[in-house]
């Protein structure tokens, strides 16, 4: 039976760090120390946990059982290196960095949760997929543990699956983020409520889960319904930009349907 | 005080034909006919209301309050004239054609609900936005009245802004869906399960509700990320129209937020 983490030292301040920890100090976990280079943000969530907040990595206890690292990926493999640690799991939480960045460490590891966080947006974490890789069946198993604590939603997956998952996050997540705003400006424009689109936002989310994608299509392109796509080209003939999306997308979706 | 519409001739027995009817009878609205020049469809639909199925058109009956057609936009203008009414008020449910389609009855309006309805899967009617427009005062109550029997969400909006809800419709749901689409081929061409992207999709549609959509992007081309975003790019090496998207969209999100 693999050791329990129990005392964490959080390295980064933002969204993500703020979630996990946040979970982990509810399931009973001990954070020890937030490391971070924004104080204002650092100060904020070590008085949120009730712990030690740190300006100077040189700082860390070397002795924690985890060191996550939740920040910007360019920044994962020069941090990771600062960190003193004869024993304790260094593990990062980024969907497409690889685990090699942290392999000078003796234990190392993945705790990845596939999910959008938000400032003041509550998430139902035991539904949050977690995607574990460790350096070694022992570390894999105590990072097993440790996501168990906070969600029902483990999978043990290797780095170069974990990337597409992120990559398919991007296609799910912010590219719908960005037609919601493509639609919010254009009512804008015309002094109209985007608030009456969010039961279809809603609805278009939930149909998913029971309808295979490759059904759940509807919609003028769809229907090749050339009058109806028409008339939308002429709508957005001031806005450039969403007509260039328009376009790109209305072209696969015939192409696929139809040819 | 308008009359109420109690007696409805269905047209057409698809998707929206079918939620719409099923949740006015509910209601106790009386569905006196199916038309349905599909006979499988048409059948099962009036079997469900209980009601007569008619495959004949000529065979309508002229003094029902209202006739609702819900069929494709290209179909709605000959088959509205086909429709032998004195007083009925003739209505149809679509997002994108013009009022006028309709306009050689006496009584006529629009009844269009901004939502996305599939076989066997439930919509809470209650939420979903009716845009509403009527030929006159005296319609445009009845056909508020009626709205107001199965939803609590009632919007009095004329055709050109009835089109830009329908565009933007558009925007946050067939084209979603499309990306949906377009993860789901990828991770079943690694053997990955999109089922994993479920808790990030539904808050993906829940976050929009409280976040305003300028502020609520995330990822990669959010932050400008140059190397996930080339990383990204040669992983959709083998998926040319997924990259035409990522390209599209991420060009536009870096100039949003950078230039």
């Amino acid at each position: 039976m693999a050791n329990i983490i129990n005392n964490i030292v959080c390295i980064g301040s933002g969204n993500v760090a703020t979630h996990l920890t946040s979970a982990l100090a509810k399931a009973g976990k001990n954070i020890v120390q937030v490391y971070s280079p924004n104080a204002a943000h650092g100060q904020t969530l070590a008085k949120k946990l009730n712990c030690l907040y740190i300006s100077n990595i040189n700082n860390l206890q070397p002795n924690a059982d985890m060191y996550l690292i939740a920040i910007s990926d360019d920044a994962i493999e020069s941090v990771a290196k600062k960190i003193n640690t004869e024993k304790g799991i260094v593990v990062h939480t980024s969907g497409i960095t690889d685990i090699k960045v942290l392999n000078h460490h003796k234990n190392f590891g993945i705790f990845y949760p596939l999910q959008t966080f938000s400032k003041n947006v509550t998430v139902n974490m035991q539904d949050v997929p977690f995607l574990i890789e460790g350096s070694s069946q022992n570390t894999q198993q105590q990072l097993i543990q440790l996501a168990k604590s906070i969600s029902n939603n483990i999978h043990l997956i290797d780095s170069e699956k974990r990337k597409k998952f992120h990559l398919t996050a991007v296609l799910v997540n912010n590219f719908p983020t960005y037609l919601y705003l493509q639609a919010y400006e254009y009512l804008k424009s015309a002094n109209l409520n985007f608030d009456l689109l969010l039961p279809l936002i809603r609805e278009t989310g939930n149909k998913i889960k029971t309808v295979n994608p490759e059904k759940a299509q509807t919609g003028p392109a769809r229907r090749k319904d050339l009058n109806v796509l028409e008339t939308h080209r002429r709508m957005l003939s001031n806005f450039p930009d969403t007509l260039k999306i328009y376009n790109v997308i209305t072209q696969q979706i015939v192409k696929k349907y139809y040819e």
